[in-house]
């Protein structure tokens, strides 16, 4: 077998081993996956604003896909909550009212969305993903958690109200408050005060009636199924939905139909930045979800190979009436603690999923949407956690700044505004802090080959030399500081002869920083001081050795600093005031 | 007087010492640098595609706005052939026909470029310039003399010829070449050698016949001039307007009108981005010139200030008929060769330049278009220097490739596509490389204190720990890394009971990288593995004192990585192999 098909095909790797015990495992995981999937595939294809049906589809074909491309062991694909609503979003962009252009808009998203992780996979961009800071993701999720449940608590009301960002919605339901169906508020509140409590109090009570904890396990997660089933029965029995209740309403049976994505350049340029956003959004969550579970069972995963598991699920799910998928957390560490050994279990939760769209379709036709919301407000509470607001406040003003703003412009502005302003505030706060190095003046510590701070120790310094460490890696954004630093400290001081640069924290020194330094030198030359450099790492050394720096430095290279001091102090040696 | 008159009126602070020598010399480089300027200004506004005027107007009251505000001796403010570029590119994407409107929307761009550079100057956010890296903003410059040479062509040939790109604009020259007009193409090219030779010759001939150095310089910096008083009377002589030589026209005289910016919501999201750009790669330019030609008189700028000089320059420009202004470098290099002592020279140029507008203009309706064209190719002809890719090359592939990149796309694709490109190139470039730092396992040297790479020294190890020293800042892009590394080290190596991260070069944590730290705490927590850290920098420390990550940490913090190593590698030590 040739290396790259095992590279790119990790199932020959772990399909080969499989055994009869995996495959117990993972059919049981699959079950309770099964379960818990089918209410929420229905809800968040009517969170992204598409037919219920479009959930299902999303959650058969790239489930498969996954199997065979993904290396993660316990990762759940499908549609969820974060990426539904962004596809809502890009979707909603368009302005489009007939149904079969949204659904095609929607299939199209999955396509682009494929395509581009696929090749960010094959092109190893898996990097690209780190760019996002943790703090920037975590408050996004919990903001989109909050847009994601006040979007549907007019479903629990029973009222018409949307809005592009959460004072729009929020404004929007104060106004038809007045128009709320009863009977679809009671079934919304009694739905999710039943999940709530599913979630909390159901598994110990189990137990404590004596319930075996995997049988407990798997009723918990029947949860969702008990409701849709009980509300179903209910607004069917008693004719709700001629009461105002909404309902689901037919749902074509039987297996996802072929669909091809739009190849209309003009709708491509449309969702193309859209595309990339939920792509990287989806992979860096699902990503994070597949490391941590691998890292319980000390197992590894391949950052640019789940690129391309996600890259191929999601044209899967375009090729058969889906819309985009990643990897969901709840869903996954579900499908770890219930066993699953291996991705077969994502595979046999497709055939679950199948066997729903064949069989149970007719049955949702009076399921009541304020159900499923219910089921989403639930699901999507336990995203929100401004616990990182407190955690960045107490540990970095930086990092609180780039979370407040990420979590407050998704909540005014929507998901793709407050998300991109995220990435590109952490990578300039992290420019603006490198770009102004802390630089240290420096002395020896008496008796010692150590240097310190001069304001902070007391320490030999020499009115004819200065030293200055500086304790950043020097490189455009702060070549032009250090030029000015060394000026400001140089500039009228008759005594000096010798400036060193203490270079053990500089782990590089580009272009613009080279020129800086060359700047630097002929300034001094200019003054006639010498300048010298000490304690280079290698790495840079060889660079430098690159340009003509060494060449024209008037000073010397001294491997430690105390040889630097050695050489160039003499004449002199005095006491600083520590200050 | 209040000191924040004095921060942001300079001119209070040198105008207080203005002496009768300080005026002659202020005089004297007015003079000059008029004479420099007169046809420069016309050639510009032509090249920005407005009429000749704005250019004269564009050079009288901004150049005094800059005198009260800016804090350069010796910078020369108005049009300049590179933002002349991009506001022909900005006010062109508009597809403007009306000359009214075209010069309105140029009006309005001066004006947002002014009020979006004294905003930053308020703000204090003159470091936001140093995110441009230097060989990107090298390339950006040659690109751009490139793209205004060419652009210029046609000029000299007398054909209709235009184009968003190099290419685009050199197959409309092909495709037009039959038209060329001789007249023309006679003046052009006469005007071009003539202009070339005044560059390179005129002063070493003059010198040689025996003129005094300052006349002859005098006499160079007339080059132009001459050009244009010589073409202008031959072409009115011989009639050439009717054999198709393509004339200034009539240039209205007298002072500049009053103007207003328009204040359409509309114009203003069309115009801001360019700007913004304008903004940049103007203050770049021009606090560049400015830093170099302080540094020869050993005096500071501001780099705050200089924003608010240009800012309001700008601003200037937008109520008097101008279009937006930067320092310039041919010219400030000649105003301080000639010996401008202040600001002041400045104004007394900008009367120069009135007295043009006032006096001259009628003159100038023969003046013929290709000599114009004429001296913005021999002026921006300097601006093209490709040496910038070959030091590149040599020092560093990375800031190669964004030079390279810069230059291919604002060829390919125009000045905006080019510099923003550019700048997002380098940024992520950044990021890519400190996102996969240099960690380097290390161990004792024998007889020493010091610890040296595994793989490069003979070193002294123990099986039973390993330290690993971490070459690089910690934050969001290599925060992960981080974590795999240290996993894949220690996985599967039974006898580790301690893990030491020595941190020497680490002069930041971010929150992400806590997160990380923490999350390899854990882990090496269930392995039973102890994790220390070394030589941890005093703003290091502080920070992670902020978090609970120290109350948690299983092993020590060590000063040194010689205590480190001395409290665990009680049991036995062992020579590594030098590999």
């Amino acid at each position: 077998m040739p290396p790259f098909l095992r590279q790119y095909l990790p199932i020959l790797d772990w399909g080969k081993s499989y055994s009869r015990q995996s495959l117990e495992s993972d059919l049981l995981a699959a079950v309770i996956v099964t379960i818990m999937l089918i209410p929420q595939s229905l809800a968040y294809a009517l969170l992204a604003g598409l037919p219920a049906e479009m959930g299902l589809y999303a959650s058969i074909l790239p489930l498969v896909a996954y199997a065979i491309f993904g290396t993660s062991r316990a990762l759940a694909v499908g549609p969820v909550a974060v990426v539904s609503l962004m596809t809502a979003a890009a979707v909603g962009n368009l302005g489009l009212d007939d149904p079969r252009a949204i659904a095609l808009a929607a299939i199209t998203l999955a396509f682009l969305s494929g395509v581009f992780l696929t090749l960010m996979g094959l092109l190893k961009l898996g990097f690209v993903a780190n760019f996002l800071s943790h703090p920037v993701i975590a408050g996004f999720i919990t903001a989109s958690g909050i847009l994601i449940a006040t979007s549907q608590l007019k479903h629990v009301l029973g009222v018409d109200a949307s809005g592009h960002n959460l004072i729009e919605t929020l404004a929007h339901l104060l106004g038809s408050i007045g128009d709320t169906n009863l009977w679809t508020l009671l079934i919304g509140v009694t739905a999710t005060a039943f999940l709530f409590w599913v979630r909390k109090g159901l598994k110990p009570f189990l137990l404590g009636a004596g319930i075996k904890p995997r049988l407990a396990e798997v009723l918990t997660k029947a949860g969702p199924v008990a409701a849709v089933v009980v509300t179903t029965v209910i607004t069917w029995g008693l004719g709700l939905q001629d009461r105002g209740v909404a309902i689901v309403g037919a749902v074509p049976r039987g297996l996802p139909p072929l669909t091809a994505p739009s190849f209309d350049l003009d709708l491509w340029a449309a969702l193309v930045a859209s595309a990339v956003l939920i792509s990287i959004i989806g992979f860096v969550e699902s990503v994070s979800v597949a490391q941590t579970l691998a890292a319980r069972k000390r197992q590894r995963i391949d950052p640019d190979q789940e690129l391309i598991g996600l890259g191929t699920s999601n044209i899967a799910a375009s090729v058969s009436g889906g819309y985009p998928v990643t990897g969901g957390f709840a869903r996954s560490v579900v499908n770890f603690d219930a066993g699953a050994e291996t991705p077969a279990a994502g595979a046999f939760t497709a055939v679950g999923i199948t066997l729903a769209a064949l069989l149970l379709t007719p049955l949702l036709f009076f399921l009541p949407k304020a159900t499923l919301a219910a089921t989403i407000i639930v699901a999507v509470l336990s995203l929100v956690d401004f616990s990182i607001l407190r955690h960045a406040w107490a540990y970095s003003r930086a990092d609180f700044f780039a979370v407040a703003t990420t979590i407050l412009l998704t909540l005014g502005m929507g998901v793709e505004v407050g998300v991109s302003a995220g990435v590109v505030l952490s990578i300039f706060l992290h420019l603006y802090k490198t770009s102004r190095p802390h630089v240290a003046e420096i002395g020896l510590v008496p008796g010692t080959q150590h240097f310190r701070n001069i304001c902070r120790h007391k320490v030999l310094t020499d009115p004819t030399m200065v030293t200055l460490r500086v304790d950043e890696s020097l490189y455009f954004a702060n070549a032009r500081f250090l030029e000015d630093y060394v000026y400001d400290r140089v500039v009228g001081d008759r005594n000096l002869k010798n400036v060193v640069l203490n270079f053990p924290a500089v782990n590089e020194v580009d272009l613009s920083a080279l020129e800086s330094l060359e700047s630097i030198l002929h300034r001094l030359k200019d003054m006639g001081i010498k300048l010298h450099l000490s304690e280079v790492k290698g790495p840079v050394m060889d660079r430098l050795k690159r340009s003509h720096f060494l060449d024209e430095l008037n000073g010397r290279v001294f491997l430690s600093q105390y040889d630097a001091h050695m050489a160039l102090s003499q004449n002199a040696e005095v006491h600083a005031a520590a200050e």
